[in-house]
């Protein structure tokens, strides 16, 4: 085989009380990424589609992910990479954009090669991508978006990087408010210090979440998602958020938060009836508003990165 | 019936990561509490063995943990309680004295009453013991010492305690330096606030934690093992801290730190073999220092407060 298509979804990272640590994977919407081998070495990215990105590798998040995924190579390449990248999520909404592209790279890659790494490792080629998009190497969203599910990174040092379960049934739904926010300038207001006693609840409901990921309590997931570190810095910068987050519950979601940097919101729900009707609280709010936005409605991807054809 | 005598349970609170929120039970030591109903109302404590400390229910921990029960019975009660406490926690040692006896008390009156109250319910009043013992209604060992195994305190407002499940064949080695440490003081010392870039290593070490327990994943356990919050300020008031976690985990503990507020110190282990291997090495370490220590080396409590003889 040498020519590979794959979908790489949108991720949303923190889930709330996990900041920096959790993220979860989407079914929709996702990018989707061509790759074929060519006799040519080195990395050539022939057409973006959907957005106004860098073709040149080196400024580029799928080249510099597979930059990192050929150096790793235990033997060395006599080949080179060409690809077509479709983005279907916009750069900046929160949803884990440059994620999916890096994502998709390395995993389109690394099945053109034979498969020479596991899964898990190409979370590292792929934070290379996040360090070129944010400055960060962070793996909160390339982790889900490789692995699928709900993931855990433990540690940077070293990446330690943990599955954890889906229980049936879980929808997500996210709002986009077509407003910029970088992850960068997102980064930059938060403190630098916490409050001990924050700290302690945030960790509190961080190990609340992940005991109901594995029990399927959909109750103690529900109270769990609070973030008392993040998201009252955060979340000034999104239009009507508290607004938001207390109808979506009233309409039945279990919970919810800032996806990632934002500014997406996202709400769990236990059902596609109930994610659908958060979608229209998430409507009849921000219609008024006048601001551009995009809603999706979406199960937990568990896979991660799919093969569309090869 | 109308008399009962009941063992409750040593408790490991913090369990490295999982500071005020994570706990474990032991299977020894523990205290033992016999506890009689008597016609004439009101809260007698008879005898009390192995500890020099107060008669008086309103300045013991068992007494004040027995009034906020007794105050949320629906009927009000035509009888009173006698108790005989004997103390084989030391005081001061750690591993939840002041908790165990409470836990024991409540969960022997609520027997003796017929069980007016679901154990999860008992918490909230063997806390009120605590609130006396140390001037913090915490519940990180009461939680444990009442319903056996893992706990998690999700939250304080309102109290929301999650089991965990305990992964087989889990061993305890608990070393107690006969230094005196109060919960007070030990409290006093930590920071007010904390770096957010170490509370996200907490948390990322709570949450992978709690899903080592699911998983049964002792590896997994074992690096989350660390605790970068509390344990670099506390872990100095420790004799031989570092080189006992050093050398505990080259005998193969999967990890430790301090138990509690100190000054005891555990190690996790995956037999009864190493746990006592554990044991000899804290022995090595300690014997020359010419301080008295106990040590004790214990499987994982998974029922709690458990009834002796009624």
């Amino acid at each position: 085989m040498n020519r590979i298509k794959v979908f790489s979804p949108a991720t949303v990272a923190n889930v709330a009380c996990g900041f920096d640590v959790i993220g979860l994977a989407l079914d929709n919407p996702g990018d989707e990424i061509e790759m074929w081998l060519s006799s040519e070495p080195g990395i050539r990215i022939r057409e973006i589609h959907g957005a106004d990105l860098p073709l040149e590798p080196s400024k580029n998040v799928c080249g510099v992910a597979l930059q990192a995924l050929v150096k790793k190579l235990p033997d060395p390449l006599n080949a080179g990479f060409e690809m077509i990248i479709k983005k279907n999520i916009q750069p900046g909404s929160g949803i884990g954009s440059s994620a999916a592209s890096a994502a998709g790279a390395v995993v389109a890659a690394n099945i053109l090669l034979g498969e020479p790494f596991p899964k898990k490792k190409l979370v590292r080629f792929a934070m290379e991508g996040e360090r070129l998009a944010s400055g960060s190497a962070h793996a909160d969203n390339v982790a889900p978006a490789i692995l699928g599910g709900f993931t855990l990174v433990r540690s940077y040092t070293p990446v330690d990087i943990v599955g954890l379960p889906t229980p049936p049934g879980l929808w997500v739904t996210v709002i986009h408010p077509q407003i910029e926010v970088k992850t960068s300038d997102a980064r930059e207001i938060l403190k630098h210090k916490v409050l001990m006693t924050d700290a302690i609840k945030q960790w509190g409901n961080v190990a609340a979440l992940v005991a109901g990921l594995y029990r399927n309590d959909y109750g103690l997931i529900g109270r769990s998602l609070e973030d008392v570190i993040v998201e009252p810095v955060r979340s000034i910068l999104i239009p009507a958020f508290q607004e938001l987050k207390i109808k979506c519950k009233e309409a039945g979601a279990l919970g919810g938060g800032i996806s990632g940097s934002g500014p997406s919101v996202f709400m769990l729900s236990t059902s596609e009836e109930i994610a659908r009707n958060v979608a229209d609280v998430m409507n009849n709010i921000y219609q008024p508003l006048g601001l551009e936005y995009h809603i999706h409605v979406s199960t937990v991807n568990q896979e991660g990165v799919k093969v569309i054809s090869r």
